[in-house]
């Protein structure tokens, strides 16, 4: 998507043909700094440090990561045991990330087939960056009807008013997001969009990234706090509502960052549609009942206790303050679920479904057993 | 309450017989002043810049303020222009707190009708300041029994899990508080209590001052973001909600600090009781509505796009941080209404009733019209 009026993607190839491209995500909204990596060290420490985050994106990192991995491989004698031995560095950055793992063994298995190793792993990761963003376009085509579908029933010029949690933008992928693809299809169509964005406590990705990818693209959007959601749908300010996940089960259960479920509840209240945006590969396909079955991590509680802006009328370099008396006893749970019955439809890169197993599997007819 | 284990009220007669002494909510929970108010001029500026903030503490705060009037006009030779010309001022520091012009006027009257104006400006003041803590310790009286009730229920002796979401504590009154006094009854009859604290963006009253004030009381708890309320309810971890409440109608719906409607919405998907503790001062005795006719107040942005706090390391004065990009639009809603549907009871200084309009006139048969 466009920044200062340029595309952009999470991740890209430079032009030297030799190092990999990213945006260096912790300093934004602030500064927006690229940065390029030449290493495998540099790739691990990109994803470890979180320059980059968000499930699409870190996959689409890592296997531009081991295309860095196969130049340094190349001239070692047992070229198999120094390229897994990079691969698992890249594989414990993160070691919950699904989409890490799954990228950096897709690259080990082509690369090892192949004689020209570092042109396949090249080619390998710009395919798996291009599907990302291809999953997330078809995403933005399928939700598109429901956001146009609510102009029309509108019937006047007033932008249609999205409500959206977190960050499930283009940031989180390789381009147009999942929770943001249909918001950013239905600007580029023409069709009025305002979006309110969550502001998303602790690490406030909504107000750091939502809100500043939008302002980039140039989409009309006001930050609020998490606590205002109901209000605005009580007094009918929001439309609909769109976000992401981290994890939905099979049976339609949504884990989401923290919050998520509140929002749903107020929507499910105000009888405003709750729509889950999603890439196939973020299902579930083993659990059945996601509130009981679905792990909630627990973070460090600094998150909570303190917080990082610019001083006021200060320099772009952030300070960090404490929010509670020095102490204070602070919990931080990451995500929350939220139950299919408060769900109104998934958008996924198929199509949209219902938040259930049987049009889930209707979808996905090769997951059933 | 308890601050470092001596007992303290927001506002209270200085030894000297002439002074008023109160506590500067502004710097807690980073440091713990108090302020010693000389003047008419010194309690204006306590109410406007919010040393003191909350309808109860503002009506005493006022009232005292009075007191000092009385002193500054005895020599004027207009002694009754003179002092309405400071009750004016008074009135003037907060325009839309019921409780101030209601205290101002009340010393006013009392003071035109008396020979001992001195005199009689110091008893109405520590009246009125006795009365607001009187009102809120029959609060936690009438809340107790539903604690305990939980805690006998529970059959075991873990804590009886509470959470509460602004800071309806003793800081906002005179002593007890409404929200949380009930909280404190129980806990000074030895139930174990523990107390989930909502951080409360924007303005973090409760990170802030109820975590504060919980702690120095020595009551368990935890801070949160505003988040996290739904998962807890969700996963059995909250027995009960107590919030307090700006302005409740005689029908029932609540306005409160904005999110507390999330909050609502929650504990009735879990079936947790939701309870609202209030004086009957803060009825609207006017609102058949509350969701279509309380006006909710949009205060300015900057409480959104920044926030402040003791920098990381550094001393106890703090430092203002933005949260969102420069440009980037923000929105403040303060205030939403819960409707009486999803109220389990209300707490009141006569006792506990329904939400709605028959019980609570039940409670209060003088309303009737």
């Amino acid at each position: 998507m466009l920044v200062d009026g340029k595309p952009y993607r999470t991740v890209w190839m430079e032009p030297d043909g030799e190092s990999v491209g990213i945006i260096d995500q912790r300093k934004l909204p602030f500064a927006f700094e690229t940065v390029m990596l030449r290493s495998t060290e540099e790739a691990c420490f990109a994803i470890r440090e979180m320059l980059v985050r968000g499930a699409g994106c870190i996959g689409a990192v890592a296997a531009h990561g081991m295309f860095l991995a196969v130049q340094e491989c190349r001239s070692v004698d047992d070229f198999g045991a120094a390229l897994q031995a990079k691969a698992d560095q890249l594989m414990a950055t993160r070691p919950t990330a699904v989409n890490l793992a799954w990228a950096v063994q897709r690259q080990l298995a082509a690369i090892n087939q192949s004689e020209a190793k570092i042109e396949t792993a090249r080619e390998v990761a710009i395919q798996i960056a291009n599907e990302d963003a291809d999953w997330c376009r078809s995403i933005g085509e399928h939700g598109l009807p429901l956001i146009a579908d609510i102009f029309e029933k509108k019937g006047s010029e007033e932008p249609v008013n999205i409500l959206t949690h977190c960050n499930a933008g283009w940031l989180a992928f390789v381009d147009h997001g999942s929770a943001t693809s249909p918001i950013y299809a239905a600007h580029d169509a023409g069709i009025p969009v305002h979006v309110w964005v969550d502001e998303t406590r602790p690490r406030n990705q909504g107000a750091r990234l939502t809100a500043w990818e939008l302002g980039q693209h140039g989409v009309p959007h006001t930050v609020v706090v998490d606590n205002v959601g109901g209000h605005l749908m009580q007094h009918g300010m929001v439309d609909l509502v769109i976000t992401g996940t981290d994890r939905t089960t099979y049976t339609g259960d949504v884990a989401n960052k923290i919050g998520t479920y509140l929002k749903a509840l107020a929507a499910h209240d105000n009888d405003i549609p709750f729509y889950v945006a999603l890439p196939s590969s973020t299902f579930d396909w083993e659990t059945r009942d996601g509130v009981l079955g679905i792990p909630i991590e627990q973070r460090d509680g600094t998150e909570v206790a303190t917080i990082s802006g610019t001083a006021v009328g200060g320099f772009t370099s952030e300070t960090e303050v404490n929010l509670v008396a020095k102490g204070s006893p602070v919990a931080n749970f990451a995500f929350d679920v939220t139950p299919a019955r408060l769900v109104t439809r998934l958008i996924t890169e198929r199509g949209v479904c219902a938040a259930n197993e049987e049009s889930i599997l209707e979808l996905f007819p090769e997951k059933k057993s």
